[in-house]
């Protein structure tokens, strides 16, 4: 087996919690399997999570703060925070990204938000610098995997839940952050009903994230459409007749399997 | 015409910003129309963005810290920090919320997402101590209005946009947030392009944003469909034959208008 890099990311404020429990046991799991592995745990590092101008160090005070902009020419002159160099370090250096937070108002906790809107910058993520989106991306050959915490029971989020479908909810996440930049994100990986969770359905979760764990690099991906191929005009609208029969809303952007097509 | 109470809630950095001019003039009409308005201009105000346990003013530092059941103690007891009660006390006192902000990684900035973890607490905004969501909630009686501005073009977040329709995207926020704790959220304003808006379009946004705001207590809501009435089953599942023929997704839970049943 190859042994790769994987970079943890984990964002929840109690070091006994679930979350951290998840993150503790798929780093340990990945190292076992001889991989090597990073854990960003953002409480744990103070993670500052709102973008502001002392995210640009050569920022002039009186200066209109242009985010996108000032972004760009502060990570092209390599004039980013300590904080965020690092971030971005452990991002280059990986083979994949693991996500690890509960699910907080239908989203990332405002914690995990600050990570990538802090760190993800125009230049190193995303921009005019680095390889369009959806394709080969500025993180392109790298994998991706959600691993969520989630109150509610899982019908709430099934394909007739009154929540959503999981995979409808986490599109900002897996689309617009991990696809988007170019990564390969594998179905989330959800813990439901997280709320005081007894021993025998700790162990049965940890034994299912195990087998995802395993198929870190060998599952196949969300197979969201590429930008680049034809499916999309340069409006960037999906071309007519080019989804499967009947498809709407987020699922046009995701290729029909094989079945579907038929 | 009637005087009515809206709380406007703006996250940018920079108060030269295309946001903090949406928020100034939203400000600026609702009061020429004889309305009450309040600001959290939530950067101005140096928000904390993460949930901690800082939060909980009763917390005794070694015990585990479980967010949901520490926020609906504290927040029964009325014992959460001054900041948090005063939006809570914004929200109460408020007919309608606006919430303004720029599209960053196809959601809320963190610090917005900072303001909904921490003011939208277990015993205020959700929970068995008030009424259940998407129906009463307990935010009900309210309207809601989302004005973002969006670095790409329209045509990328139109029905078969790349980036996904923008409603969908923003489901999490219009449905999870707004619409679980029972307010009634409009469509949401959007000013595409939004990146060094010559003056002219940005007047023409402003008139268009002028007639939403206009329409703030009168234009319809979204019509998403109600927890109570039959819709769903016990596990929260929509019942089957509801639907529009073909609806899927997210459509689900938007009830049929009259045209669409026809």
């Amino acid at each position: 087996m190859q042994r790769k890099k994987i970079l943890l990311v984990s964002s929840h404020p109690e070091p006994r919690s679930l979350n951290a429990a998840l993150t503790a046991f798929a780093a340990g799991h990945l190292r076992a399997a001889g991989h090597e592995v990073r854990v960003s745990d953002l409480y744990a590092m103070k993670w500052k999570a709102a973008v502001d101008a002392d995210d640009i160090p050569d920022h002039v005070a009186d200066r209109r703060l242009d985010v996108l902009a000032a972004h760009e020419r502060a990570t092209l002159a390599g004039r980013l925070t300590p904080d965020v160099l690092a971030e971005q370090e452990k991002l280059r250096w990986s083979d994949a990204l693991i996500l690890q937070f509960p699910l907080w108002w239908f989203s990332v906790p405002a914690m995990l938000k600050g990570w990538f809107d802090r760190v993800l910058t125009n230049g190193f993520a995303h921009g005019p610098a680095v390889p369009p989106p959806y394709s080969e991306g500025a993180l392109g050959g790298r994998r991706a995997l959600v691993s969520v915490t989630i109150g509610a029971r899982e019908a709430a989020f099934s394909d007739r839940g009154a929540h959503g479908r999981l995979a409808d909810v986490l599109h900002p996440v897996q689309h617009g952050v991990l696809w988007f930049t170019g990564m390969a994100p594998l179905a989330p990986f959800a813990v439901y009903d997280a709320v005081g969770v007894p021993d025998e359905r700790f162990a049965a979760a940890v034994r299912e994230y195990g087998r995802r764990l395993d198929g870190l690099f060998t599952d196949d991906p969300v197979p969201f459409r590429l930008l680049t191929g034809g499916d999309y005009d340069r409006d960037l609208r999906l071309r007519p007749g080019v989804e499967a029969a009947g498809a709407s809303g987020l699922d046009l952007h995701v290729r029909p399997s094989p079945d579907t097509a038929r």
